[in-house]
């Protein structure tokens, strides 16, 4: 397809072409993808515009796979189980779900590649200042750090680093943002006196960082992640039944708080 | 994790369990799932439960890749694009475009999931009856056939339907889904006097049914497919820049049709 | 603005016309209207084309005060104050909740006001066959009838008809959609020996189907109704803080199912 | 309802309380509301918990109005009459156009509101150095002044700071951040030697701040006065008619910029 004139134009991307019979994305024939690509690949691809494979490739995909759910308590998850006893279609409840996600809920992998880079433009001896600036700025929490439920350890980052030491090893990445997430891990320690460990968007955010992703698409790559699971709930709910379901069972209701 | 009380009750789940420091996904610990599994097969755990592997995980695969965009015509696109320059997040510029796809758009793959069970039910000589009955109740459109841009061929279905074959021909799958989509385009050619190709959503169809899969879910995995697309689309457009971007250029405005 | 091309044809619209410095509503100069019109009659005039005004437009603005809050049990409340609190705009939270609002919560409305005009079709003689093919083709519920909470009534249902009864004494309204909803609840209490009072999806249905709106406004006029409650929750709780609201308190999680 | 136990204090709220047969907003109960409560004013009850009436009512009414509306080409809009095409409810499609409410597009409100208190909060010799300052953090945009497309005035300005002139004469409001308003008007003509007018933003922001309103309701209220015009471009585009609108002509399609 090639418009020339303003209203294509307004239009314009790099990610598809297309004329009738034939669609082509990020210039390969969609036929030659399919049957080829693995799905991790396949949403690099359209993302980035790059191939990614090998080791790299494995890493991506263990970041997609190990962020798809954390349980009913999630109001994502939460909300589109609700949302799937309201007789919506099941792609409405899972955008319901995914629409959840913001800077606090599905934020930290974003924020986390961002002070990684900042750190890491710093050099070395500038964590402890960079670490610090980060604070004043956006507030006591440092992302990707600590978790209120997962104690002493979320199981998640540790498993994610060992693949990103794995990918180093072999050359594929660098492994210099997993040595940034350490050492605030251990700063962090040292400043409360106990263990402050990386969570799964620590631990996402490293592997971000080593494949050179723009911090946004931290964000972007959870949200696709957590549809997994915002899917699997909506759906079990479905099969489960029930009609206007509401946060807890009826008989508790509220506690009313005016005059 | 065990609640034995109304208030746990009221959210009752086989797909996770969990206790600080342990995540069990579909009764797998998720440090084992990490680097050990691809993301469509763990789609396929999430959602349905069950293991997918070999030339089922590939043929699933192959149905996530070959449905992740349709260009910036197609209204969620389209709206992903657009949400992307007022001012929102990431994730909800992608909910925004998930949000969009319902029956018309988005839902012909578990319309034809339903049709193909229903002719396989009736067996070989009920299809032209099981045909006629559908389209009595739903209308003229038979879904996952036609297409009103890819003529004569959607580029995508022979694809699926070769790797069907190639799956049937292992034993992995029986092969008589795609048999039944090949015998509605012979009738629907016969009854029109030309060829009316089965499309993308006729051709994923026939793998999910393949694979065994609920009628619904072809609406859910195309959500998650289709995702893919909306999020490279909404970091295109948010790499582009432009503010309250509009359907188009601000010139040509609308037409207006009152008194 | 009168385009004459295929571009600004492509978007047609009767309600707004629009020149640099001239917006016009419905035939309307905005600033004639600002100051002039009330916000019922504003949402009547924009949705229909129609002015509405005297006893009418106050059965309208009765139908939209009595529907804006059922309290937070309900999943549209309670989903847009855990949107509130995971880092999303104030919109964004209220979209999450309107965005659960579908044929189960909030549909009944719809489903009344089109029972009513089919019974009123087919006469008062027809009512009970009317009846007992409604519930052949979409089940037991009658909607608009009955409350799982509100025994023996819902207080909104007799004020609501209250005021029907008061226009309809001056000649604003037939007043015959508020004798056939009386002629289903009388039929329906006969049938199980005990009151299934009209509940406030059948009052506001009876003042829909008075005005003449045809059935899904009954639906989009509940959306902006209930988007009323849910600004105010998703406020209140902004106020309230709070990150990451799940729908239990922590300590309780949920059951698990599994093997 | 008066719960005392951790489950129903996880949901507090003074706007609702309820038991069997009652229903009680803000203290009131609902039968007592309806039909004697205006919309507007039901709004202003719910959202901040005081009653609002007279002269002041009449504002608020006024800028809920005011802003119901700017056509198709705006992406709220647009979004939501594609979204009526895709066979989601209408609730849904309503939910998808307020959803691309943020920061940009529908958020000057509020950011104008805190500017004309910071202004305020400085006295009158305070203005340049405030709205310097403001520019400094923000970018050079003064929200709530100049319109891209309503030149030389965007006609909702002019007429709501008469209104708030007209309650000022009463003695409703102190009209003082309708000065505010004007004194950066001419601050900014003087700036650039043209008119940078006030444009329907910062118009009803002088309202929100003279009804002593919490800078993000200006975002609230504007995102349920938006909802009229994205209720009644869905349901015009339902009754149109069409099937997965996209956003320009078929025919058009998109400039592909790839390689």
């Amino acid at each position: 397809m090639s418009g020339t004139n303003d209203v294509s134009d307004w239009w314009r991307t790099s990610i598809i072409d297309m004329e009738p019979g034939r669609i082509s994305l990020r210039g390969h024939a969609v036929q030659d993808l399919i049957g080829t690509t693995g799905f991790a690949e396949m949403i690099w691809l359209m993302v980035t515009g790059d191939r990614i494979s090998g080791p790299r490739a494995k890493l991506f995909e263990a970041a997609l796979v190990a962020a798809v759910d954390h349980g009913p308590q999630a109001p994502s998850i939460a909300a589109a189980r609700m949302a799937a006893t309201c007789g919506i279609g099941l792609q409405s409840a899972m955008a319901t779900g995914l629409n959840m996600l913001g800077d606090v809920h599905g934020g930290a992998g974003e924020q986390a590649v961002e002070l990684y880079r900042r750190i890491d433009g710093a050099g070395h001896d500038g964590l402890v200042a960079t670490l610090d600036a980060w604070r004043q700025h956006h507030g006591k929490f440092v992302p990707g750090f600590g978790h209120r439920f997962h104690k002493p350890v979320d199981p998640r980052a540790p498993r994610l680093l060992a693949l990103v030491g794995e990918a180093a090893g072999q050359g594929a990445v660098s492994g210099r943002f997993a040595e940034i997430g350490r050492a605030i891990e251990s700063r962090l320690a040292e400043e409360r006196g106990k263990p402050v460990p990386m969570n799964i968007d620590g631990a996402t955010a490293v592997i971000y960082a080593e494949l050179g992703c723009p911090a946004p698409l931290a964000r972007g790559f959870f949200g696709l992640s957590r549809s997994v699971g915002i899917l699997a709930h909506a759906w079990e709910q479905t099969e489960q039944g029930g009609r206007n379901k509401g946060p807890t069972p009826p008989g508790y209701r509220w506690t009313y708080d005016g005059g």
